[in-house]
């Protein structure tokens, strides 16, 4: 296998684009990306998306984005595993280039979710979950997660004011983020406060909808000349399944997919969990935060809100989480979302993340979990 | 690049299956598939299919197929390029064997198309065209493809009727299909007297959708004893997108998709179209299949009737097509369709066609389209 470097990287604000059509964030975010990289053509276009068919009434968005960008011609297809659409376009995009099949391969995370009306979009994010099992009864996603947090209060005896940690960072590092969709800080008292939408899930758990592109230029290592800036390689690309109907789990409070998929990370990466530096997670619901890092070998199983609790999960934490304010406060443009993560490990290892850079940023990993922990995808970069 | 090798394939029937679910016919062609290959642990599963958000309000398709196959924990997503997503997904698993990250990939397609209400499938298949500048103007699908059709006819003198043979011979071979849609053979009598549906197209030109899934499962070459059976070789796997709009092209009678992608393909397996055995092309309308032949260089611009009327065509002639019925007779699930042709170009290859089998069948190319022209397939398979 060729090593593949992440060359270049761009993103759109994420807010509501009303005034833009889905193929232009794409190329906003994808053009920006191939001139940070340097390149001017590209063999193929890879797109992260899951709601386009049925919010904007388009598919075949492979193709429609490679016009836009100039490069018809090029290949492209859209890739989706519902939330972690993204990152699943990222791995065949990191598959293509590692094959020595194509060179320049773009990966773009595109959704516009904003102006479609709400009871259609409740409808189309269930399409995560299972149509047959759960779809049917007419749960909805955020449900599915209350449950989840309901048995996780109950198993192991937190309060839910235990997770207010998770998305008062959350905030505090999108505040500081020009990207983000909720650039105001939140105090406990905030928290403590909110609306609630699903018993236990109140307002200030749950991540934000949005409208936003992400994108990211691999290419081969052998291509690449040394050059002033950090090169961030790909040194861990992994991803796993678990059923899609939460109740069909051994353990509906475990994430065996985002387990399996980080070992198989840390393998490929060779590192052990103490070994990485941050963690942009997937904190669609402050529960998640927790399964995340549990899952992943950060904390004992039940223990996660502990990190938070202790400060750990904070810039100056020994595992910074959500730098750039993660799903809570950067937003959550489902398709989208698993690349901003990757665009946000990068702006770190290279030290353009700002007024949120960390001080040691060697090692990132980023996990995106679609469906309510069914397709979870791990990746490990480096900067060398 | 590692040599990769289509070790086992499956399929369901092509028809109404309205007491099955999309996951039960992924299955039924996936277990096949894996069976003939004798393999019971797969890597990952990527699955083809356009419509399911739709028309099913499922996504998430590849966590969905990998549980319903006892593939717990296998990686998986969903590719989707409009009716060439079955091929799309198949590229998807060639590159992930190629690249040496996994060995065993399944590539399933599949599309469940007639529970749906007429027209909910006809706006639910304009999503392949372009949203904002085709399907807007209330063009249904069909509709453009007779646009193409009314100036490929003024363009070229031909009449109407110089396609019938497409028709006829995709027919006669669907007939001895037992998988196919269709088995009724047509005659001229008949094509001549169906029913219009869009001036040219009439029903007889047209594919019929339907229900089903193929699948098709992939190995590395170096991870293969030898055995009794021919080894089935990817030689060629190759991409390229056009402009999703039919009016933005530059010529709306030529794909160019399918030259980008043809010729690419040529180069990787070193062969010429005069090497090619036998063509599963995408006759999804008769129009497309005289572009395909044109565009693969198998006839001059405009002459690719003359290959039907010639009979070059049928299973005794120089370039036999559609040997299984085609999207014509076998049927058209549009996700489902380009795995159907790969699955179809391995059972000529192997001497498993049945009444279809071909007497020389040693390099045999399939070409899949998504949208009219937009994302083009093609692979090139060799038995050796």
């Amino acid at each position: 296998m060729r090593e593949v470097i992440v060359q270049g990287i761009g993103q759109t604000r994420v807010r509501e684009h009303w005034g833009r059509s889905l193929r232009d964030l794409a190329a906003e975010a994808g053009l920006a990306a191939m001139r940070d990289a340097g390149v001017e053509r590209i063999d193929a276009v890879f797109v992260g998306n899951m709601l386009s068919g049925q919010t904007a009434r388009q598919e075949n968005l492979g193709a429609l984005v490679a016009d836009w960008i100039g490069q018809r011609g090029a290949e492209g297809f859209k890739v989706e595993a519902a939330c972690a659409s993204g990152a699943a376009a990222f791995r065949a995009a990191f598959l293509a280039v590692a094959s020595g099949a194509l060179d320049a391969v773009l990966a773009v995370g595109v959704e516009k979710m904003t102006e479609t009306p709400g009871p259609e979009t409740t409808a189309a994010l269930a399409t995560a979950a299972d149509a047959d099992y759960e779809g049917v009864q007419g749960i909805s996603f955020v449900g599915l997660n209350a449950l989840i947090m309901q048995r996780y209060l109950h198993e192991f005896q937190w309060k839910h004011t235990d997770f207010g940690p998770f998305s008062i960072n959350a905030h505090a590092n999108g505040a500081r983020n020009p990207n983000a969709r909720l650039r105001q800080p939140i105090t406990e008292r905030d928290y403590h406060r909110a609306r609630m939408i699903c018993d236990p899930i109140n307002l200030l758990d749950a991540s934000p909808i949005g409208d936003g592109a992400a994108a990211a230029l691999l290419l081969p290592g052998e291509k690449i000349a040394a050059g002033p800036r950090p090169r961030i390689a790909v040194a861990g690309s992994a991803a796993a399944t678990d059923s899609v109907a939460v109740h069909d789990r051994k353990d509906p409070v475990f994430l065996s997919a985002a387990a399996l998929s980080a070992q198989r990370a840390y393998a490929q990466a060779e590192v052990k969990p103490e070994q990485i530096d941050f963690f942009e997670l997937h904190d669609a619901f402050s529960v998640l935060a927790a399964l995340s890092l549990e899952a992943c070998g950060f904390a004992e199983r039940g223990q996660g809100p502990r990190l938070a609790l202790d400060g750990a999960i904070r810039l100056d934490g020994a595992l910074p989480v959500c730098t750039q304010g993660g799903l809570k406060a950067r937003g959550h443009p489902v398709g989208a979302t698993g690349m901003y993560q990757i665009v946000e490990v990068v702006q770190q290892l290279r030290g353009e993340a700002g007024e949120n850079q960390l001080s040691k940023a060697g090692v990132g990993m980023a996990q995106n979990i679609g469906g309510s922990g069914a397709s979870i995808y791990t990746h490990i970069l480096k900067s060398n």
